[in-house]
């Protein structure tokens, strides 16, 4: 039987992608932000159907998984979707998530 | 703040499909069988770090995806891996676990 040869490297990056676009919360955050022009969304202003105090989880695995930046302006978190180095590593998957 | 217009239908799918792939045993699984022929690998033949009795879940899973179809060939369970249909409603999704 042939054995798995991918590095865990590799495989490490692939599961932290699938894992940020794999929460139906998260994939709403990321077409609210597709639909819009970046830096013009805070973090309490998504539309979502769940408390905003679980928020945070989510953005921080959008973070890691490089699909999210974040900055303060004043007392507001702002947010822009970043897609061109996920869309190089990971063809396709983004649009999935946004065209579903 | 624009709403989330996509069907929950679709999104279910989706989330199926994404729920299938985001697991390392399982995507070990799926590259195990991209790299052989149709039918030549029984449930049991799989190099997996798992025990094999933990792996009735993860093969549910890929048939409920639509990745695994599986038929009985005396007291061994076959596996072949189906990609079209998968392909078709999901680019490019499969070759990303395949590719990594």
């Amino acid at each position: 039987m042939s054995t798995d040869s991918r590095t865990p490297a590799a495989d490490s990056d692939l599961q932290r992608a699938l894992d940020a676009v794999g929460d139906p919360v998260r994939r709403s955050i990321l077409r609210q932000l597709a639909d819009a022009d970046p830096w013009t969304i805070a973090c309490g202003q998504f539309d979502l159907p769940v408390a905003k105090s679980t928020l945070t989880h989510h953005f921080r695995s959008l973070v890691d998984a490089g699909l999210l930046e974040q900055r303060d302006e004043g007392n507001r978190r702002m947010n822009r979707l970043v897609r061109d180095e996920f869309d190089r590593r990971f063809p396709g998957l983004l649009d999935l998530v946004l065209d579903q």
